[in-house]
């Protein structure tokens, strides 16, 4: 897509870090990595994100982290990875050109994980009637 | 697996809050969500996270947080939807069966992402070969 900077990364016209590519997907080194060895995984083809991207195309992309992930831990030696994707801005998403992050991790790498919180067991019934009602 | 408060979950013998279940998958809503609505999605076989899980699995486990999140999306009416799945104790894993999180976001809800560092071009292109000759 014109004026997508994930297109032109993918089309070499902006150059990037690039470690994997194959027929429907393509990784690379993020700019600024959360930690070092952070990649991205995208699809060739534009999407916006994980609602616009068709299953096949979104089963083809968790194949590609998965072998990135084992990569990059070896590469790293790290402790351990997160699979990210951020779907709309409100997520954080600041491409919106569909990816995934892998990120590795370490023990005591300081990274924090958001807190949850305890709703009471009505509350939980209602969110489930509502999620199951439109699946 | 013995001992695996999700193989429980899945079982039956623990109750939760179940949204959906297919051949090989299960969604119910986490105990104690980032966000009303934060759902995982598991695999019904134990495997302990992305590396141990095999490539067809994980196929099956996307394409159910997908779906999911489409459902979790229309049910909340949230702005965007976040997938984590956190592999490894130092990446946040929880409980060792692997998951993936759901996670329903609006804009200004507060939740605040990792920050990026720079590094220079030449850590980029050493990690980039490091990571190439592992794939």
């Amino acid at each position: 897509m014109a004026d997508c900077i994930f297109c032109k990364i993918i089309a070499k016209e902006i150059p990037s870090n690039v470690v994997y590519e194959n027929a429907h997907t393509f990784a690379f080194l993020d700019i600024t990595p959360i930690q070092p060895g952070h990649a991205l995984v995208i699809p060739k083809q534009h999407y916006t994100d994980l609602f616009d991207a068709p299953e096949n195309l979104m089963q083809e992309l968790i194949t590609t982290a998965k072998k990135i992930a084992t990569a990059i831990k070896q590469a790293t030696g790290c402790d351990g990875v997160n699979i990210g994707m951020n779907n709309g801005a409100a997520a954080g998403q600041a491409v919106l050109h569909a990816h995934m992050h892998v990120i590795p991790r370490n023990k005591d790498d300081g990274l924090r994980h958001w807190p949850g919180q305890k709703l009471s067991s009505e509350e939980m019934a209602e969110m489930q009637r509502k999620i199951q009602a439109r699946l």
